[in-house]
């Protein structure tokens, strides 16, 4: 029997039926002309309802898969497009080609922060950066999504802009983001991207050249750090204390400083007012850019979060990276970058070469999502989920791992913890998850990885509130063995 | 009076009132404990029904912007976060920073197409490669959507793929996109990627280096020219004639061919089986990669277009471009690459550098899209529609313009034609916006644009059946003055 509904599923019978049927047309499987099982004998061989085959089988007439033979039976449609000869070979990677030599870069080889793929399944996913997708408010996304794909509205963005941002989104982030960070500047200074790792990609491709200095912070984001080795730059660390980066002698031979003061990734220690008017003051000195990425802006629910680093900036020397992804939904890839105008056209111009812009789709409804209130009341619900989570978090880590937790006033959603000397964070992750427990190495956060391997990062995004003490004190339990 | 409703909107009042309403709490207009007017006052003022009104104030209660006061009004939530200080600095472009000298690179400054950007507003838009939205099937894409959306899909795919893409995507891509072009490979060959202009850009990214030689089609695509050029490639041009490129001397010295076998970009004129044997046998010689740009390949439906060149690739050498942006909606930016899996793994690496991967929710809407057969049905009704449209242009091409048109069988979206020796286009695009017909100057599809001033391309995806004859009139009657 070609056709088999699977009632496990979640999609629908009505698609189930019209998806196998399409295919079956498509591969060749049903050639052109091949009469289709009558709806009175489908519907009793799947168990389903005659109306829904008789639905499925008019919708594919309609659409030119199936015509309707004698006495109400169905038939491929005979004029269906031929199939193209299936003659082309099946491509085995053969080893002929020495791919290796020809490769310009090899962002395969460097060290970066990975994660089981089917984290999602594990007990007790202390992940960073993946917010729990039942906390996401879909039915307002939804809403949105359908005003964007009206009709009147899809002609304004289903074209191809080409180098243009969707103005109802740039003017939300003018008007309602930027605002609460004390940024005020005008559209022609801000460009969206596909997420604020591409904002950072941006920049650097066009900005760094080889063999030019760029500071950042020791711990820092290793993506940050790989975008810029990637385009040839020397990686100057800046250590960190508890106000935040140092600027050092080191720091003043940059041409770039790449700093995240909101709340330095991975520790989340904020840098103090005192330290951003010594950056902003010695990078004038010095005429060095900063690069600010204020990620996760939104999750500073403690002490009031100080404004961005790009507030004290009178001379355009800060550009300015946030995101989209992070506060709506990582698999959204929207983020955006805030500098002078002459930057801010120049990285267009790379961006049109780069992708065009980032789907107009999403653009609109994401526009739509914060103008009607929505972004706002989510980032309130997730803050106060959060806040109640992070001292549970504290509880269960003063318990079973005192001393461990790196403090910090900001919120957010991770902590940072020194495991013992001597300890290997890679093997705790190992066998943490053979424990149904997933935890970030910590290593490739920092410069010289071999010298920090006691180091990892539990996030709190995703785990269930009463799976926390229990999840950490079989950690600790391993971390004792 | 702080609300105002536009009727003539294409928004719902509903939703007008509540953008406004939000923006207001937002922008501290609305203070923390101001009361708003009554649902009875407010319904009278704006002349809208009173239970609109009640709607909008307790979604608006539900989402913690206001709260229900006393005697059913209803007052500004007096717990909404304090608004930030707007004490920043209105950032003003000061020429400080001298921002050029810093460019590592002027994407800027290279020649490309340009189109007005509110060629939808001009009677006579030949533009190209930006189909009719009126022709799109919104009800199926908005059904997909709406099945990509459910709770359950979401979980797939609302997190951080981080380098992943959706395996739905790539099964249908590999199953039944790539099977018409005669390519077989398994999903670990098949890279997605935000447009194939991105494709375009990852691989030169990846591969190129400066000095590298790079040989392309004269006239060929620019933005190809481009990308490879703002990664240090010496551009080789590879002349035309009817059969396609030709595989020149200098072709031999490149270490990459760049290619449209399927139909040249911008003549449309395709390469021969013969031809393509040439290019495959010379790649193996002089160990070159051939990238395969299989633009708008479901657009030939004139002669049977043959199978993509990468069908003819028994060693891995040619790298596969397709697009699916072009045939769903060019602002939804998703394309792929077919290579090598060890090249593809290296370019996963630095697509995640760059951006991680493509908006997951659009790769699952797409992925329905094809699957349900949408994507199909869709594209035969455009090619019904481009073949009758395509014949009206050449009989107005020949009756007002004859002779400048060139000839192909692809079929396709445009027409490329070569105006009066000494002619520029870039007058003629002039004179012709003024009269509201939108057309392309072709030069900057010339490596040497100086010396091709007088070529030039019309494209009939957007433009309505009545309109042709007399838009062709009309600029026939401007190159004769």
């Amino acid at each position: 029997m070609l056709f088999s509904i699977d009632r496990s599923l979640k999609t629908s019978i009505q698609q189930q039926l019209r998806t196998k049927i399409v295919s079956s047309v498509i591969d060749g499987q049903l050639v052109p002309g091949a009469l289709l099982p009558s709806t009175r004998s489908l519907s009793r061989q799947l168990g389903i309802s005659r109306t829904t085959v008789v639905i499925v089988y008019e919708s594919l007439v309609e659409d030119g898969f199936l015509i309707a033979a004698d006495r109400s039976g169905f038939k491929v449609n005979p004029d269906y497009p031929a199939e193209p000869s299936s003659s082309g070979p099946v491509l085995n990677d053969a080893v002929v080609v020495n791919w290796p030599s020809r490769f310009a870069k090899r962002p395969g080889k460097q060290a970066n922060i990975s994660k089981p793929a089917d984290w999602q399944s594990y007990p007790y996913p202390f992940v960073y950066g993946q917010p729990d997708p039942a906390l996401f408010p879909l039915p307002a996304w939804r809403e949105c999504s359908r005003q964007a794909m009206s009709e009147l509205a899809m002609r304004d963005w289903s074209s191809d802009a080409i180098a243009q941002d969707d103005p109802l989104l740039v003017h939300e982030i003018k008007t309602k983001l930027l605002p609460r960070r004390g940024i005020f500047v005008s559209e022609d200074n801000i460009l969206i991207t596909a997420g604020a790792q591409n904002a950072l990609y941006l920049i650097a491709a066009q900005l760094v050249e080889k063999g030019l200095k760029v500071g950042m912070e020791e711990p820092g984001y290793p993506d940050a750090r790989n975008i810029f080795d990637l385009n040839g730059a020397d990686i100057e660390p800046l250590p960190l204390d508890e106000e935040g980066a140092l600027y050092t002698n080191g720091a003043a031979a940059c041409s770039f400083l790449f700093v995240t003061p909101g709340h330095n990734a991975p520790t989340t220690i904020p840098m103090t007012e005192e330290r951003r008017l010594e950056f902003i003051s010695k990078a004038r000195q010095f005429d060095q850019i900063l690069i600010e990425d204020d990620y996760e802006c939104e999750a500073g629910y403690l002490d009031r979060p100080l404004p961005a680093l790009k507030s004290l900036d009178t001379e355009g020397r800060v550009i300015y990276v946030g995101s989209l992804s992070k506060s709506i939904f990582p698999g959204l890839r929207l983020g955006y970058i805030v500098g002078d105008r002459q930057l801010i056209d120049e990285l267009r111009a790379l961006r049109r070469l780069m992708m065009r812009h980032a789907p107009s789709n999403n653009q609109r409804t994401t526009s739509l999502f914060i103008s009607q209130g929505h972004h706002d009341t989510y980032i309130r619900k997730l803050n106060r989920i959060y806040k109640a989570r992070r001292l549970m978090m504290i509880n269960a880590l003063d318990k079973y791992l005192p001393g461990m937790r790196q403090g910090s006033n900001f919120g957010g959603t991770s902590f940072w913890l020194k495991g013992p000397d001597g300890s290997d964070s890679r093997v705790l992750a190992r066998e943490a998850l053979k424990n149904g427990i997933v935890i970030e190495p910590g290593f490739p956060h920092f410069l010289d990885p071999r010298k920090h391997l006691n180091y990892f990062r539990l996030g709190f995004s995703s785990i269930a509130d009463k799976k926390i003490p229990e999840g950490i004190r079989e950690l600790a339990a391993l971390l004792k063995l």
